[in-house]
Parts: C-alpha cells; structure tokens; sequence
C-alpha cells in the first residue's frame, strides 16, 4: 500500500475553525467563537496559528451590522482544491471544488461499474484532467480525493470485500490508482450509503442532529450512521448493514442465504419482481401495458408510474415495500434511538406511499418514548448527498485531530 | 431541580490523566504520555496544573526498572470519595470508594424496590452514614453519587419515565434526595444496564473494545451501548431498549401492545411460564416435582436447575431463549456491528447451552464480515458490574471536559 500525503495536523480548536469554515465558508472570529464555545482569545490563537501555516487568510470585511465590521476568515487561495467522486452502479458523478466545498466543475455521465476499475478510474481520471484544464488548475493542487463506490468497502484500505454488483473490483487498489497523477491528494474511498450520511451531516438542509441515520433504498437496502456527530462504521467497518435484518422468518430466501431479508423483500428487485407477478395473472391492466412496451420487463420505477396512474396493485405494493422496511427501522429505532431517518436511494422515489408506509410501521412498532421526538423525512440534499459527502469525505482526511486518543479504537 | 455542585472542569489531556487513574490506580508520568499519546512535556505541563489544584499528588516512586525510578502520580488524599448504589428488583447494593475505584466499605441487602422511594431511598441514606462513620469520614467528603436504577432514566433530569417494575418512582426526584445530607456531592442516576456497561468499559477483565453491547437478561430484556468508547443513550435517552424488537411476528402480545417482542418470548417469565406448562401437562416430571415443591410456581431458575439434572424439556426451552435473543442480536449485530457482545442478568447464569444457542443465532443470521470478529461472551465482571458501574458514573460526572463541542448534542 502506497503511503498517503500526510494530512495538516491541527489541535482541536484549530480542527473544529477548519471544519466549520468548510460547512459555511468565511466566518469572522466572533462566530467562530459562538459557533465552538470557545473563548474570543482561545479562537484568536488558533486562528493565527492556522494563518501562519498557510491554511487560513482574512478576505475581507463582514457586511456592517452596525459598529465595528469583523474581519472574515476563509481558507488560503492557495491551500488547494478536491475531487470528489460519486460511482454508482450505472453512472459516475465528478465534482472539482474549493476547501469550502463550493464546486467549481461538475461532470455527471452514465457509466457501466461492471465495466471494472481499469475502464471506469481510466475515465475519471482523464475526466479530472479536462474538469482542471478548464478551471485553469495544475494536478499539484489537489489535496484530497473522495470517492463513494457502490459496495461494501473496508475503510482502513479503501479496498472492497465481495462486492455483489462490482464484479472485477474486488480488493482492487483504487487508492493507489490516483498518486502518479495527483502527487499531493490523500485518496479515500468509502461506500455510498456512509457517503451520503456525511453529505447530509455536513450540508443538509436543516439538519441538526447528531444522531440519525440515512436509508438508502435501491437495488439493496443499506443504511449510514451518524453518532455523535460523526460517520459510525463499526468494529470491522460494516456497520449499517441492515439490508440483511430478518422481517419475515418465513420469508423467501434472499441471495446470502437466510430467509425474509428486508432486502429481499422489499428493495427494488423485489417491488418489481412482484410487479410482474401481478400483471402476468392479469391483476393489473396498467402494470401489464407498461411490462408490454418494455419488452416483457418491470422495474420498480414503473410500480411508481402506475401507482402515479391511481393502480391499485401498484400503490399496495408500495404500500407493503414501506411497511417492511418500517419494520425492520422500527428494530433500529428501539437500539439507537436516532432522532432522524433520512430516506434516500432511487427507489424512495416511487411514491408518497413509500414514505407514509414507513411512518406508520415505524410508529405502530417502536417504543413510544423513542419515537416521541423521531422525524423520518426523505433526504434533504436527495441525489446531490453522496457528491457533498464525497468532498467532505476527503475534507475529513486532510485535517486530522492530534488530539484524537490513540486508545479509541477496538482490539 | 436543585443545582448540582460543580464539576472540575479540565482540558482533554488533564481528563484523559483523570481517567486513567480512576481506571489503573497510580501512574507515572511515563505511563500517562504512553497510553494518552500526548508528549512527555503536555504530560508534564497538565500534571502540574491537576497538582496546583489540588486534584493529583505525587505519592511515591515506581518499583525499579533499572535506571532512575519514577515518581508515581494519584489522586490527592483529599480530594474526596465516592458512593456507588446499584438498585436491583430485590436487593441494594452500595459501595464506599475512592476515586480509583477501590471500593473502601461495601453494603449488601434484599429490599423490594416496590416499597417506593421513600422507604428505599431513607434506607440508603441511613447506610450510607454509617459506611461513613466506619471509614471515619464525613459527608462532606463524599464528592459524587452514582445510581443504577432497574427502570428507563431521562438521563438529563435523573427521573424514572413510566417504569414498570417500580411503583411510585415515576419523576420522583432522586438527586434532590441527597444534597441535604451531602453538599457536595453530584447525584447521577442511569438505567442499570447502561450502569453495567459503564462497569465493563471501565472495570472489566481484557475490555479493550471500544464498541460494544451488553445485553441484561432478567425480567425483561435491554441494552447498554458503548460507541467509541463511550456509553451511548440516543436522542431521547432511550437507547438500547432491544427487548421489543420484534422475533415473531405472529408470535405471543407482549405487554407493550405488540406481537412477538424478544421479551415477551425469552425473558425470565416467558421461560417460566412455558416451564409451567410443560411441567403442568406432564412432559418433565422434574420440572413438576420442582413446581409441586414451590407452592405451584417455577422461576427461570428452576428451568435451569432442572437442565443441569438433565432434563430435555428444560434444555431445550433455554435452547429457545437463546435462539429468539439470538435472533434479535444478529439484527443488532447488523446494524451496529460491535466486536463484542456481553451477555449478563439473572437469566444468563441459567445454564451454558443459553449462550451457545445465541451465538449459534448470530452467526447463522448476521453477515459473515460482521461476525468475523465478533465475541460473545458472559460479561466480564458478572454480578459487580452495576457496583462498579455505579462507581464510575458519579466520577464520571465529577471530571467534565471543557473543550466537548456543544454542538454536540441533537436538537
């Protein structure tokens, strides 16, 4: 494994100045102070401490709220920039941007993942290249590369484990795949779902909790944590897998071979899968028309379509999609006690059905105190979540804590 | 709510110190820069301003190593003491310690937690004098009181919320309790699993993980959580509430309103209550001669007693037990993905083939990944971690970290 740039070291006060300078761009000390609940003085130092290094300069003046106008702190011009990059399962999304994740080239094409690293890093990278050239930037100076990948990954390599829709991306290198062009970015690959939970914890809309977690309904169900204010991965880094929870123990058997997986029951695959089952006994006029122009094929954006259309069958079907699911977050909600659900993923898109099924499970089966202050919202940032989380993720990387204990980590 | 006294508010490397000496006892400077990471010299620096306030003492030198011997730091003599309260269903529990947790006096006793608050809590305070008196101490030495309760705490306020076992503790104020006989003692009440956790995480044998659950199995079934090495209540206090998640959905109303929760099924009365069955319609003649000779009544512990003797009913309804918590558990394992399960409680001692049969559940039910290293064992500490927890929840609360964001916390 290739060494990674050495991220800028900084005390926590300094870390907690960079980070929320990278959620809300130019902020004066008197801010930042209120914003840390440190003290006026404590932030003074920090803050000239990180001008000395280069990391931070003053831009200018606040706009006048009546006396004395504070002076505005931002990073330096020339502390550099961030790729990041959102892979999906048949698209690729690529943003340039500044420290405060402010994006200042976007590139979104459609992409096969299971035409393999070589093919697919091939073409981000020479993408990155053009995305620079016009934003007259040299390779130099970018300092991070995040990248969230559609399948289950082990962060402390950024290597994939088994990934069931990545077939040739297995423990491929991708880190070691961006150094020979971009010598100063520290590189950090991640999986989607825990990208998109640090997309909505950085730059949601509206989101102040600090505990809650982000469902992403798919091709699979998968789940990011944030606790404590930070993405949870978990003792071997899989937390979050909740595709695979158990709400029918008599249930069909899903693909890692238990039975009534909510993942098989109640992910895309499934909502489709059942879709066509009604239209081919005739059960649905609407679904049965869409299957005919489609070549004999359903997916679960058509169950939306139809459901759009007044079907009965479609709208049940999504109806029992979000009870299942509700379900198994009701389990979650008794364990974690979040104050947030985020649903996000292409298939949370089908309906209004998906949403309110979701609730009411949620509400019917878990306990009341845990439930008493519970929001479950569709994902703020909807598809730009896992773009935002992938720059923050390399964000994240680049400004490590000294004072991290060196004893928090497990056996 | 009366004020609590004030904590000692510290800098983060002058309570990482606090820490380690509560959980090792004395350290050397040495010691304290190795296992915190910091330098030799913040070491140093951070010492002498906890020496300056009178928190730590130099108390004598290290055995010899070979070379110069060093000088051994611990809390100053008087910097107070500690009592810890561990309230069961039926007994209490009350520990005199320092602030190393070196337990100085110790008083056990059956007491039904059903007489109230008045009666119990005017029995605790009455001991509590007396374990003083024989220490020769004085109240006002006593600097923190920390107190597991079998009931769900708002951990903010210290009040029990709809407890179901505890007859008039509903927002009865047990902190307000105290401070008339002990000024200056901070009172912290949690829930007894949390407390146990708390125990474990501090106290227990080979703990090094940093993420981990404890599931308590008595009268009902619940949770503490550590996350990165800290307990973990969720938004509204309440996590880790595991004993109604869902194991059947067809299965038997618990007394929450819902089918087929974990502690409906598996918990001590469901054990005893399918015991009774058996033995009423003959199928274990030892299990029936057990009932006959306790006025017609079997406990979850006569299970037990009976399987040791061999026999098959018994066995295989603790077999049940631990499949359906099992079950339960792969969920969590799922989603939480800790490297390590405590399992303890009165009904965890009911017979060996309790914690095969869950972790047979587990693996066959939680993702490969997620149980590569995975333990689940009993907890480590056995009857003593509510004591110990109790212990450490007061000093917890009496060292407080000046630089925790207080953004920190949700909404």
């Amino acid at each position: 494994m290739m060494a990674q740039p050495t991220p800028y070291v900084l005390n926590r006060a300094e870390k907690m100045i960079v980070d929320l300078l990278s959620q809300h761009g130019a902020l004066s000390r008197t801010d930042l102070a209120m914003r840390t609940g440190y003290s006026r003085a404590k932030i003074s130092s920090a803050v000239q401490a990180l001008i000395e290094r280069n990391i931070l300069e003053e831009v200018g003046d606040e706009g006048s709220r009546g006396g004395r106008r504070a002076r505005l702190l931002n990073f330096s011009s020339n502390v550099g920039y961030i790729f990041g990059v959102d892979v999906g399962a048949t698209s690729v999304d690529i943003a340039l941007s500044d420290f405060t994740g402010r994006i200042l080239q976007r590139f979104e094409t459609p992409a096969d993942v299971r035409s393999g690293p070589d093919v697919l890093l091939g073409m981000i990278l020479e993408q990155m290249l053009r995305m620079l050239e016009a934003a007259h930037l040299v390779p130099e100076q970018i300092h991070g590369i995040g990248i969230g990948v559609p399948g289950p990954v082990e962060f402390s390599t950024g290597l994939l484990i088994a990934p069931p829709i990545m077939p040739g991306w297995e423990a491929f290198p991708i880190r070691e795949y961006f150094p020979r062009t971009f010598p100063n970015a520290a590189v950090i690959v991640d999986n989607d779902v825990n990208v998109m939970a640090l997309g909505e914890l950085r730059r949601g809309k509206n989101i102040k909790a600090q505990n809650f977690i982000l469902i992403k309904i798919g091709t699979g169900i998968g789940c990011g944590i944030v606790c404590q204010g930070q993405v949870y991965r978990g003792s071997s880094g899989c937390a979050g897998d909740v595709g695979h929870i158990c709400v029918d123990y008599n249930g069909p058997t899903c693909h890692c071979g238990n039975r009534g997986c909510v993942e098989a029951m109640a992910a895309g695959p499934a909502i489709a899968a059942k879709a066509m089952q009604a239209a081919k006994e005739g059960r649905s006029p609407i679904l049965q028309e869409l299957m005919e122009n489609n070549h004999g094929l359903l997916t679960a954006k058509d169950v939306g379509i139809a459901a759009s259309r007044g079907d009965r069958v479609a709208v049940s079907l999504i109806q029992e999609a979000g009870k299942l699911i509700g379900e198994m977050l009701a389990g979650v909600v008794n364990f974690f006690n979040p104050s947030l659900i985020l649903i996000g993923g292409g298939v949370s898109n089908i309906g209004y059905q998906l949403l309110s099924s979701i609730r009411q499970a949620v509400l019917a089966r878990s306990l009341p105190l845990s439930t008493r202050d519970l929001r479950i919202e569709y994902n703020t940032l909807r598809g730009e979540a896992g773009i935002y989380g992938a720059i923050y993720l390399a964000l994240e990387h680049i400004f490590t804590c000294a004072s991290t204990t060196p004893t928090n980590f497990d056996e």
